[in-house]
């Protein structure tokens, strides 16, 4: 280890952690080495895994507004009158709502949602809710030479119109799900990019049903795939619908590395994580194998926020 | 200018070139460098940009064994047999015949076509087709902070199974076409990707014709847009195909650079690309604009191909 501690906000096991940063640390030392950088590929979930995910994932706020007709964001009420979406449900209300719109003019959009728009119960601009013991691990896997990619069951363009700035991860990292677009000569100077296909509720497949790549469980490895072309040596996730992206990643103990964030610290965050609250096959899975490392929000993190 | 020539295979005007080798360090001296070295995007075409596309695009000669139940490949014999296939044609072919294969496997295969196959009349492996002056191309642009990536027509998995080795572009920097993938967690120790879908000829969308991305013409903004999240700053293209991609990149002289390979060299390769033979808007338009560079093969190229 080097004498400058590389993860600060992770506590160490004796201090009270579950020994996941000593196991982190091991393997970007004496495995992640074994690779030559090109092929040291880490994906991230990004909801529940560098930033909250609750009450509800964040990109449904940016819907909520239009789906509910206010003519004010006034988030907490809204909780109130709908019922939370789908992660397919929210790529269906994203494609209605800026169809028409370039991928630029999207993308604006949400970077100045993210960056403007209180959280409903933490008081605080969604961009400020990221995991600063998850920047900092970030951080350390740049700095060991990891190829860096986010693989989200949310929006592609979502989460990069603040991936830069909030994870210093560039567009072209950032691996989500996708409305369908086409090209149209007529935006602009060079013609853009645009979202086009108004989704049908009942449509049998997917680009029927106006959406592109759908990067959730099943999806998340397929995306990996194209948009990479390398199959992972380290995966950081959280939930049920990152199962197949660690099976994907998983090449056994001693060569790959799962990393599953359980929400385990109600006090400071939210408490729904350890498989007591609904399905969570990715934890089940995390109890039975030991280079599935589980970390504890709740004992290895010193810190949870990058804005605390 | 460097003292060392970094493009030693393109002719300068008083040895007979176009012009376009000195627009081309232009652009790169004096323009790229104005923007930061992760906006330095260039997309590059590959059949007929990067390597050869005739008498057929080669990923027609990997599917025309099997298309004609040949024991053993005799692509000259082969020629006479059937008709080209479109572009489309070759993946609905390419996802027919490799259905049920992992992405590992085809791209494995496809990989040993390319290098162990001779090309029907030039009697070469198609792997030695690339044209030396590009690679010097890329070399420079690499050297200049360039982001390169390959934007095809043809498909990704096959373009990515010798992209590395012939042109140091990595699997994750190449954007084309594809066919339908899912994920089989029977497959191997962690699962793998699988081409599913049998293609369906009259069916009317992509995906229900077992095609995902539709990388040419249209397709190919839609499919930078989605792969990198960027614009590019220069393109490098050769057919009709990538008159989309070259509009998308113009940006306006002084701020892109659009290159066409004109293919007018009928001795050393190929003679075809000047608007003679069939429709090339492309061409058409590069006759208007003076920052749309036409790059003859005749004229510029000391060199050909990278085994001369």
């Amino acid at each position: 280890m080097n004498m400058t501690d590389p993860l600060p906000s992770w506590k160490s096991s004796t201090e009270g952690g579950t020994g996941s940063k000593e196991a982190i640390i091991n393997f970007v030392e004496n495995v992640a080495s074994k690779y030559n950088p090109e092929d040291r590929i880490v994906t991230f979930d990004n909801d529940g895994t560098l930033w909250s995910e609750r009450p509800r994932y964040f990109q449904e706020y940016f819907m909520l507004p239009a789906l509910l007709n206010l003519d004010k964001i006034s988030l907490q009420s809204s909780l109130e009158k709908s019922a939370p979406l789908t992660r397919e449900g929210i790529m269906r209300e994203d494609g209605k709502h800026y169809i028409g719109k370039t991928t630029e003019e999207y993308v604006a959009a949400a970077n100045t949602f993210v960056y403007n728009t209180n959280h409903p119960t933490l008081d605080r601009p969604f961009s400020d809710l990221t995991y600063q013991p998850l920047i900092e691990l970030l951080d350390y896997l740049r700095a060991n030479e990891f190829q860096i990619y986010i693989c989200s069951g949310g929006g592609r363009d979502f989460v990069r119109s603040f991936s830069q700035g909030a994870y210093d991860i560039p567009p072209e990292n950032v691996i989500g799900s996708s409305v369908v677009t086409e090209y149209d000569k007529t935006q602009g100077s060079g013609g853009s990019v645009v979202r086009t296909k108004v989704a049908e509720t009942d449509a049998s497949d997917q680009a029927d049903k106006g959406l592109g790549q759908y990067n959730d469980k099943e999806g998340k490895p397929v995306g990996i795939q194209r948009q990479i072309g390398k199959r992972p040596i380290m995966a950081v996730g959280n939930s049920t619908g990152d199962l197949q992206m660690f099976d994907y990643t998983d090449q056994g103990a001693g060569n790959s590395l799962i990393v599953l964030i359980n929400h385990d610290d109600g006090d400071r965050e939210f408490k729904y994580n350890d498989g007591t609250e609904g399905e969570n096959l990715s934890w089940d899975k995390a109890q039975t194998l030991e280079h599935w490392l589980v970390v504890s929000m709740a004992n290895d993190f010193n810190t949870i926020f990058t804005s605390d």
